[in-house]
C-alpha cells in the first residue's frame, strides 16, 4: 500500500499507472506533476491524480514512490529537483523508453537514494499523449522490464514488481545494455522508419492523392508516426550509438531489395518476403 | 443482376466481392475458379461460391461477369485462357494492385472485347489471404479505383460500378500511371519496407529477445510483413519502375536522418519528427 504515490509527468504512461494502481486500492493521495497547469487541469477532471502540483522539489516531500514517467530528455531536471526532498525511504522509478542513460542519471543525480531507484520501462506506448490519454487496463497483458541497479535492494524491487503486477503486466528483468539494443531495434527503429516513410510520401508531387486513396495497410504502417515528436527525438539522441547499428542493417537490406528488383530477380524477392512473413506469421500465432 | 458470376481467384478480394453481391441480392450463380482443389472446397464449404471449376476457359462459358482477382502474375495465363470462351456481352474486370501492366495484358489477351474491360483496384487488400479470409462487409467504407481504358463502353463501365456501390465502397477513377504512382507510394513502398525491417530484426543476435519483447507499435508496423510473398513478388516486379524511384526518395530521407543521428542535431530530428507527425495526425482526422 502507498500513501503517497507522485507521478511526475502525467501522460498516458504516468496516468493509466495512476488508474491502475487506485482501481487495485493500493494507493493513498496521486499527486501528479508537470509542466503544463492545462494537463494537470485536465487530470485532475478525469480523477487520474488527486493532487497537481508543478513543482516536482515541493511534490515529493512526504512520498513513498516516485514514478518519472517523463520524456527521458527531461529526467535529468526532475532527478535534480527531487533529490534534496526525497525521503530516505522513498522508491523512485521511471517509465523511460532508455535504459543504459537513465541508468546513468540515477547515478549522478541520486547517488544518496540508489538502493531505493528501480529502472523500468512499461512497453504500452502508443501514438497517443497527454493525460486525456491514460486509461484503466493500459497495462493489462503489457510487459515491463526492469534493470535494476547492483545497488537496488531486494525490497524496493519487489514493491515495484508488486505494483506493475498489480496493474496486469507482467514482468521481465534485463542489463540496461541489452534492453538498449532489443528496444533499438523493435521500437525505436520502426518509430524512425515510419517518420521518413511519411516524410517520403509528403515530398511526393501526388501527395494529396497519395493521402487521399491510402488503405488500411498505410495506416497501420504510418500509426506509430503520429508519436509525440519531442519525446521520440530525446529516444533517438539517448539511444543513438544502437540506433546509428541499426539503421546501417536496415539500410543494408534496401539496398538489396534494390539491386533485386533493378535486376528484376524475382527468385531473391520472393525469398527475402517469405523469411519476412512466416516470421510475422509465426510472430502473431506466439501472441 | 448478374446471373453467372465467375470469381478466378477466390480469395479475401474475389470471395468478399461475391459474398457482397450476394448478400445485396444482385447475383444468380457464383463459380469461382483457382488452381488448389482444397481452397475451392472452403470456398464451397463457407458459401463464398456455389460452384467450383479448376479450368477457367471452361468456368467462363455463358458467364456475364467474370471478377479476375488472381495476384497481377497470373493474370496474362487467366485472360489468355478465357479469351476464347467469353461472351460477347461478358463484362471482365480485375482486382489488380497495379494497373499500367494490367492494363497492357487487357489489350494483348482479350483485344476483342476491350469495351467491355474495366480495369480495377479495390483498396482492400490485408496481411490475411485464401477462401477463409473473404467475408461479408469487406468492402463498406473502402475505395476502389477505376482505371477505365478508351474503349470501355459506359455501360460495361456503370454496371461495374453500381456493383462495387452495392458492395459499400465508394468509387474513384484514375489514369493507369496515376494509379500506380500513388499505389508505389502508399501500398507498395510500405510492404517492402516491413519485410525489410522484419528481415532486419531476424538478422540479429538478440532476435529472440526482440520478438518476446516487441510490443504494440511493433505489431502494427510490421503487420503488412505477413503478407503473401508470391503476391507481394509480382506487385513489386510489376511497379518496379515507380518503386525504384520511391525507394530512392526513401533512402534518402533514411540518410539524412543518419547524419541527423551522428551529428546528434536534435533540431533537425524534432523538425523531421514534427512534419511527419502532424500529418499523420491530420490525416487520421480526415478519416
Amino acid at each position: 500500500m502507498i500513501n503517497k504515490l507522485v507521478v511526475i509527468g502525467v501522460g498516458l504512461i504516468g496516468g493509466s499507472f495512476a488508474l491502475a494502481l487506485k482501481r487495485a486500492g493500493l494507493v493513498g493521495e496521486v499527486v501528479g506533476v508537470g509542466r503544463s497547469a492545462e494537463n494537470l487541469q485536465r487530470a485532475l477532471q478525469l480523477k487520474v491524480i488527486d493532487t497537481a502540483c508543478q513543482d516536482a522539489e515541493q511534490a515529493v516531500i512526504g512520498a513513498d514512490y516516485v514514478f518519472i514517467a517523463t520524456p527521458v530528455g527531461q529526467m535529468a531536471e526532475v532527478m535534480q529537483a527531487i533529490a534534496p526532498n526525497l525521503s530516505a525511504t522513498a522508491i523512485i522509478t521511471d517509465g523511460g523508453s532508455t535504459k543504459r542513460d537513465v541508468v546513468e542519471l540515477y547515478r549522478r543525480h541520486l547517488a544518496a537514494h540508489l538502493p531505493r531507484c528501480v529502472p523500468a520501462h512499461p512497453i504500452a506506448g502508443s501514438d497517443l499523449s497527454g493525460a486525456a490519454a491514460a486509461r484503466y487496463g493500459l497495462y493489462e497483458g503489457k510487459q515491463v522490464v526492469l534493470t535494476p541497479l547492483p545497488e537496488t535492494n531486494a525490497e524496493a524491487l519487489a514493491t515495484v514488481r508488486q505494483l506493475w503486477a498489480a496493474s496486469g503486466a507482467s514482468l521481465s528483468t534485463l542489463s540496461p545494455d541489452a534492453h538498449d539494443s532489443v528496444f533499438a531495434s523493435v521500437s525505436h527503429l520502426p518509430h524512425l522508419l515510419a517518420f521518413a516513410y511519411m516524410n517520403t510520401v509528403l515530398a511526393k508531387p501526388d501527395a494529396p492523392h497519395c493521402l487521399a486513396l491510402a488503405g488500411s495497410g498505410f495506416r497501420d504502417f504510418t500509426r506509430i508516426a503520429g508519436s509525440h515528436p519531442e519525446m521520440w527525438r530525446d529516444i533517438a539522441l539517448t539511444n543513438r550509438e544502437l540506433l546509428l547499428q541499426d539503421l546501417a542493417r536496415f539500410q543494408e537490406e534496401i539496398a538489396k531489395l534494390v539491386t533485386d528488383l533493378r535486376e528484376a530477380d524475382g527468385e531473391a524477392l520472393l525469398d527475402a518476403f517469405s523469411a519476412a512473413s512466416a516470421a510475422r506469421v509465426a510472430w502473431q500465432k506466439g501472441k
